[in-house]
This record gives structure tokens, C-alpha cells and sequence, in this order.
């Protein structure tokens, strides 16, 4: 059924070429593409017939790319191009990146194609979702913690988005993995390179049951600038971003303000204070970046509209004395278990007027605090 | 040379029947008092000659406690009794619980007077203070923060106020006690009486380098109610608030909000969501009725009047390719230790235009992160 509304093999070789020709974010690009089409567009740059800002992006490789290439060797590794003009295409959750002045983040853009491994369609598994991301060096309690949030968040209906990284990032694709929804991996080199190595497994495991994506054509190496500019469809790509664990200086709070950047809410996981990997998390907090939340119930609450998701865990029950006013409280007090005491001696002890002491007694017997006896009252123990 | 200033014997009589002949807080006879001085006042009150709301507070015990046998029993038992009318009354600490509608607290009033064990004037003592409370039930991670930060704001200054209860309020005055300063501890009973049972070492520690002080009369007995009361006096003896440990119905958010209506700042330190003594200190922050602090130094920020003392904790020094702006980023990522590269090559590599490569590499180079060799450009390793 998507076959059908598949764009056309030229629009597909063009987008491919773009892509590949310049190093996201190509914003100068992205907004030539805009005005001239894609197709023209993609002309125009391989002739060098383009605005300054434009050849600046496009200079060094124009020459050198094709896009027939790239689209082939991406078929052969089992990749897929996923374009604006497919219908899977998430637009609404990249609207934000497509006017980078306007979130006040210099050189933001949206992916100018999506290279993707897994067939889940996108905008599908990106209809409702969140973003997990925290610190590779996790703590045991960090990526419990990351488990736990990708299990329960994917089985309320949650497509958890994240970077496939060691730590926070793998523990919570496991747990969504551990459901039977999709989980998305924005990868920051080519969908096709197991990065990292040590989880080539998980990535097959997330191609299956979610998709592994990249706005780098297949081949593409991991670079460090590239994570940066990867985190920021991370940030996008969820209704809202969870920081379980973040060192002092991180690639997450980078990700959580690119999202408060896009109007996401930021929520991040407190930690023990002697914990480094809490740091960024207590520093989100304390600069008001984020909001902090200790379980899936909080999150929810957080990114369900109107908080129509009531918050539980702060209700606890209460003991039937803890409802007693002042006045109440201080003459239970003075009541002593299996002691019969007179309200004379009520009224010294907790220092009511006599009168408060015979109003209130009834009450406590009623509310079962406190009994009649032959010689006085007690407090019923 | 306090000898000198002290008030007279009738003002001493007065004041200890005032503070045994009603339960604190006993906010219309402190008016009454405010009204008539203090021994017009407790003539009237043993007289009965008193307003209804007066009359509520006092009736009960007027004609049964006599100032001049408390006092005496005090003394017996190594309490002083301190009034308003001490040059050591901290007044200005005290200050805002003669308005209780003011900081809209129904039954707050200052205390009519405090029985201090322990010689240390009380003034000079809570001069630079700040509260330190949690859980009776907390944790090793909650105990040893609690000692940590006692001393710690003690070397810088500070008399540590709290409430000498199992958990965090012992560990804080243990904390302080390892330095020079003094520490208070207010009890919800007789200052004489050792309570709790097992911290009468730890009380007679605090009383001989700090004091332990209570506004109900020696021999009193610890009651519930009064410690919520009690609570209201550290609140209000600390510049500011900090709540280490705190499950989800605890005295220690009692005293948090009691700070807050004061309009003195509250902290609350976070720890594991996995820790059920830290789920109250969570919820104060998620409910912004406190400022997350991870340490004394944030704590010192927070105390120190337009945040005088910088903060230094978050602080962490950057790798020099940190500060590279994300052109220079994206050559240097290009760069290889050890491989000689054209700045063709570099161009294609990192997209960058041949121009811009060729105006970042010299400045790479200063900055020590590239090397110019034969072939070509290398990374500095």
C-alpha cells in the first residue's frame, strides 16, 4: 500500500543526491530545495548554479556524489529512503526544524531525507511518542531506571525514541523492545553501520521490531560533530524528552534543550547527589530546564494534554488522627490507652477549656479515638 | 556580664507562669501579653480577668501552675529562662510569627519564652543559622549527607538548627558538632527531659557547645501536636531551610512550609526515586515549594545575600576542541592522527568549502589540535 504512494524514482534519486551532497544541517540547502523543488533543485546544484550560502554547503562534494549511487548502494545494504514526499513522512514532528531563527538554534534544519532500516512506517511510529536519552557512562540504578521508563512508556502506547548509545540509550530501547511496540533509533552515522559495535545486535533487534534511522547516507562514519547535529531529531522526533542520567557536560542536555528549544517538555531524573551521573539531571532541575519526575506515572502526566492522566504516586493514605484539627489532635494526645481519665484532667493535661474538652470527646468517641469508661475517658489504642 | 542585664526576678515569675499556664502557641494571650506587659498580664490572667480567646488559652491551668515553683524546678534541673526581655532574645528571628495571619498560618505566635540548657547566648548563636531537617527514618545516604552538610555549614559559619530527632536531625547537630560552632536543637518537650531516650549523650553534647531549648516548661512531655508546633521554631531560627531526607507525610515539610510562609528560602536535597525517604523532597521541588540543592556549596549560594559565594560545582573544565565553533568542529572530526591529508581530501571528508578549510587549518593549528606535515594535514593526537 505505501508502494503505491512511492514518489517517483527521479524525485528518489534527487533527494538522494541532496542528502548526500552536503553535511547536515544544510539549512541554506534545505531552504533552496524549498523554493525551487526538489528535482530542479538538485540540478541546479550539481551545475554550480546556486546562491552563495547554498554553494558554501554543496561546493565540496557537488561534484563528486551521485545520488543513482547512494540510492542503489543503500538498496543493496537493505536501506530504505524515506522522503518528505512519502506519505510516512513525520512532518508534523519536524515542523520546528525547519525555521531554525524561529527556535533560536543557529544552523537547525530539517533532514532533507531520512535513510531508514526497518519497515515500520515513521510517521506512524512517531505518532505518539517520547524521547529517552542520559549519559553513556550509566549508572546500574541509571539504566535500571532506563528499563524500567522504555517498558512501562512503550506499554502505554509510547514509540520510544532514543540514539541506540551504550547506557540510557540502550536500556530503554531494551525495554520498549520487551513490548510489542516500535521502538526508533536516530543513528549518527549511516543506518547501516552497527554503531556501536557492541550492540549490533540491538540494532538488528530494533530494525525489526521499530526502525533504525539516519539522515546520513549509508556509509557515513560516526563523527562527533554529527551526534550533535543527530540529537537534534531525537529532540524532535518525541512529544517530549526524558534525561534519565546526564553527566556535568553531555550530549543529553544538548538533546533536552534542542527539545525545550522546540517547545517539548524537558523532564529529567533525580539520582544520589554523590552520584557524577546525576549531575546534569540536578543541574536541568535547579536551572528550571527541566522538570523533575520519578516515574512513568509523572512522565505521562507530563506529556498527556492536560494532565488528563491523574498523578498517583504522591497520594498516600493517611491515618484517621491526621484529618483531626488542632484542637482535636492536642486532646487525643492527652488521652492515654486503657487509662481512664476525667475531663478535668483532659483539661489540664492538653490546656482546652473544659468546654472545648466536652464538645470535642464525643467527636473522638465517633471518629472511634477514644472511649467512655466507668471512671473517665480513654484513648482507644 | 549577661549578670547585668538581667530582668528582674517579678518579670522572671511572670513569664515561666506565663509560658506553663498556656499550650504553645498560644497566639491571643501573646497579644494579651503585647497588650498589658508581662506582669499586669499574668496578674489578670491568674485572676481570670481575660477576654473568651484569652480565657480558651488559659483557663484550663491558670489556677494550677505557679511561675515561681517552675522556675525554681528549672533551675534545679539546669534550665535557664529566657524572655523577650534578654538581650539574647532573637528577636528579629522570631519576628514573623507575631503575625501569624500575616504568613497566613492559623495559630502561630512567638513563644512567650524558651528554657535553654546550655549556656550560649541565644541570639549570638541563630546571629548566622540555618535549619537543617529530614526523616527519622532515614537512610545511610540521607545520615551521612545530613553530617556532611552539619559540618560543612558549620566551618563556614553557620549554627546548624534542628530537632535532635532520630535520623537527619541528629546526624545534622553530630556534624556540626565535630567543628567549633555551636548547634541548637528545639525539643517538643521539657528541655530537661532527654527525648529521644537514645540521643541523651548527643542533648548533652549539644547543650554543653550549643543549647538545647524548648518553649514548654522542664518536665513537659513529648506529645505529638507538640512537635508540629515545636516545628514552627526551627522554621523560624534558620535563615534558610534544608530538608535531607523526607518521605511522603513528614514533619519535615511541615517545617519546609512553615520556612517558606516565613519567606525564608527552602532547599531539598534529591536521591534515588527508588528511595521512599527522599519521595517528600521530590515532590517539594516538582511542586517548586523548594530550590534542589546537591551540596554546600549550592546551599551557601542560596543563603549568602544576592548569592555573594560563586558556585563553583557545576563547573567542569572543557577539552580545548570544546570551544571550537562547529565549522572548526567539523574539520577537526575530518582530521586523522597520523594521516596526512589534502585539504581536498578535508574538503570532501567534512563538506566544508576548500576556502573555509583553508582558513580553519592555521587556526587548528595554533590552537595545537592540527599539524601541517609533507603530504598534508594531520590531527594532533
Amino acid at each position: 500500500m505505501l508502494e503505491k504512494e512511492q514518489p517517483s524514482e527521479e524525485v528518489l534519486a534527487a533527494r538522494a543526491y541532496l542528502s548526500a551532497v552536503a553535511e547536515p544541517p544544510a539549512s541554506a540547502l534545505a531552504g533552496f530545495v524549498e523554493a525551487h523543488g526538489v528535482c530542479r533543485a538538485s540540478e541546479l546544484v550539481r551545475r554550480g548554479d546556486v546562491p552563495a550560502l547554498v554553494a558554501d554547503e554543496v561546493e565540496a562534494r557537488r561534484e563528486h556524489v551521485s545520488g543513482a549511487e547512494v540510492l542503489s548502494a543503500a538498496r543493496f545494504a537493505g536501506i530504505r529512503l524515506v522522503t518528505p514526499e512519502h506519505p510516512e513522512w513525520p512532518h508534523e514532528r519536524f515542523a520546528g526544524l525547519t525555521d531554525a531563527t524561529a527556535i533560536g538554534l543557529p544552523g537547525m534544519a530539517a533532514p532533507l531525507a531520512l535513510w531508514v532500516r526497518g519497515s515500520v512506517p515513521l510517521a506512524e511510529a512517531l505518532e505518539t511518542s517520547v524521547s529517552i536519552v542520559g549519559a553513556r557512562a550509566a549508572t546500574g540504578y541509571g539504566e535500571r531506571l532506563a528499563v524500567e521508563f522504555g517498558h512501562g512508556l512503550a506499554s502505554a502506547g509510547f514509540t520510544v525514541v532514543s540514539g541506540a548509545a551504550y547506557g540510557i540509550d540502550g536500556a530503554a530501547h531494551r525495554g520498549a523492545l520487551a513490548t510489542s511496540r516500535p521502538t526508533v533509533a536516530f543513528l549518527a552515522c549511516g543506518a547501516d553501520i552497527d554503531y556501536p559495535a557492541g550492540h549490533s545486535r540491538l540494532l538488528r533487534a530494533i530494525s525489526e521490531q521499530g526502525v533504525v534511522v539516519s539522515e546520513y547516507p549509508p556509509g557515513a562514519s560516526p563523527r562527533k560533530h554529527r551526534f550533535l547535529v543527530r540529537n537534534r531529531l531525537i529532540a524532535a522526533s518525541g512529544q517530549g524528552t526524558v534525561v534519565v542520567e546526564a553527566g556535568a557536560r553531555s550530549g543529553a542536555s544538548n538533546t533536552a534543550n534542542t527539545a525545550d528549544a522546540l517547545g517539548r517538555p524537558v523532564m529529567a531524573v533525580p539520582g544520589p547527589v554523590t552520584s557524577k551521573a546525576s549531575v546534569g539531571c540536578h543541574e536541568m532541575v535547579r536551572g528550571a530546564k527541566a522538570l523533575l519526575v520519578t516515574g512513568v506515572g509523572q512522565i505521562l502526566e507530563t506529556l498527556s494534554p492536560l494532565g488528563t492522566i491523574p498523578f498517583e504516586e504522591a497520594r498516600v493514605p493517611g491515618l484517621e488522627t491526621d484529618s483531626l484539627d488542632p484542637h482535636a489532635r492536642q486532646l487525643y494526645d492527652a488521652l492515654v490507652p486503657g487509662e481512664e481519665v476525667s475531663a478535668d484532667q483532659l483539661a489540664q493535661e492538653s490546656g482546652l477549656p473544659l468546654r472545648k474538652i466536652r464538645a470535642l470527646l464525643p467527636a473522638l468517641e465517633l471518629a472511634g479515638l477514644a472511649m467512655r469508661n466507668e471512671q473517665g475517658w480513654s484513648r482507644c489504642a
